[in-house]
């Protein structure tokens, strides 16, 4: 069992957990807790390392997780993994992964294009909600917060490896959005969500939190959605106006499947 | 100016902040920042108290809010400030608000009932959602946590002055929803939410994040809704679930107007 904080491994981990540079440089992220590494254990070649406690190594959960996942696994003491864990609570696991994200589609039905998102939290529910409404790309444009940060890794859920997530600037989502339709969420939008025809290739542009989609953001949109609210003071948290969004494109496509490129 | 910890304001701002009991008995709770301020301004008769740093005294927004309420306002030092603020960075004002919630409607035509919900940021979440879709009144069950909570207030973004919010066991709950269909949101529901008629009064139960609805939800509830999702292994958060179903609910009312009682 590892205990020495000085150990390379845990000394590695800490590292990745805390810095954006090094986590870039090695390709590479950290995942903590048993559900995440139940999602891992789908993507098996993902995986780097594997570190629990030895309580963790001996609930049923453990079993089929390290007999999916072929990496180095090795138990650390209770006070390493919490000295590497992001959370209050320590996970009883962490792992390694890979961070090679998956290819885009060559012609994508419906993107998601996150503009200086800054809050951890709401990037990795963005994504954890963009993976279950059938989004096919996230392009995270100049100034998100990164999305191997522990937090947005966090709260993503297993959509890190789901879902291709594509860090680009404003010329590469012009290019790859040029045959879509491209909308932005706005509080003061020309036009209804609902009304808009989702079964097309589409793309849906959501904003910074305080400050709304940039120029950029602006210069490349067909238009800019609202959301009825009840009241005219109202406002939505951007991941649940994400979302509110991302599900209706969802209905509309459950009834009239299979969107077509407009090409 | 106010500058000292001991001041019997400030100290009551701090209990405020720091006691779920002390916020019960005193019937009041504590909202911070400019924008949680202008909510405010339009229920001037909510707000008892505004302390303020001299800094934003001076601010071109601080004029109309200080117009608007009534209440009595001091400035203090921003060390003090810093003291009193949940956040990292301290705003410019707080005020001390009557918590007094609005009465329910007579026949509410959409209830939300939140069932241990355990997560501070997602009940503001929900709450904010909850009055930007229309919902008529929020019914907080047991071990939910405390809506005057901080964290819970800043999420809510002024719901807890718009919003009916109120705490209740499940006798009540089953006597104020007896006339509605009452849903609960499951991820192995039975029946998609968008095939449900929102028409007509119903209300939506969302269960605690990690163990979903407890039994008291399912005994008095109709049937269980699902979000169909793009791959059966997804989730979602506890407060983009609310807003998706809810917002299908607001989509239809506005097709279909008037949504009546069923008696």
């Amino acid at each position: 069992m590892i205990s020495s904080p000085a150990n390379p491994k845990v000394k590695y981990v800490k590292r990745l957990q805390a810095e954006r540079r090094f986590r870039r440089r090695e390709r590479a992220f950290v995942v903590e807790g048993t559900r995440w590494l139940s999602e891992l254990a789908q993507w098996p070649a993902q995986a780097l390392l594997i570190l629990c406690t030895e309580q963790w190594l001996n609930t049923a959960v453990s079993t089929p997780i390290l007999q999916q996942i072929p990496a180095p696994m090795q138990v650390v003491s209770d006070e390493l993994m919490r000295l590497m864990s992001d959370t209050e609570t320590a996970p009883g696991a962490l792992a390694v992964v890979k961070n090679t994200p998956q290819p885009l589609p060559e012609r994508p039905s419906l993107l998601l294009i996150l503009d200086a998102i800054a809050n951890p939290g709401n990037l990795g529910t963005m994504l954890r909600t963009a993976a279950a409404a059938g989004v096919e790309g996230v392009l995270l444009a100049p100034g998100c917060v990164d999305a191997t940060n522990p937090k947005v890794v966090r709260g993503g859920m297993g959509a890190h490896l789901r879902l291709p997530i594509h860090q680009v600037d404003w010329s590469q989502i012009e290019q790859l959005t040029g045959e879509m339709q491209t909308w932005i969420a706005a509080a003061d939008g020309e036009q209804t969500y609902t009304a808009v025809n989702w079964t097309t290739p589409a793309a849906l542009t959501i904003g910074n939190e305080a400050r709304g989609p940039g120029q950029a953001a602006q210069a490349i949109a067909d238009g800019r959605l609202t959301i009825p609210m009840h009241a005219a003071t109202e406002s939505l948290n951007a991941a649940v106006a994400a979302a509110v969004i991302l599900f209706e494109a969802a209905r509309q496509r459950r009834q009239r499947p299979n969107p077509k490129s407009k090409t």
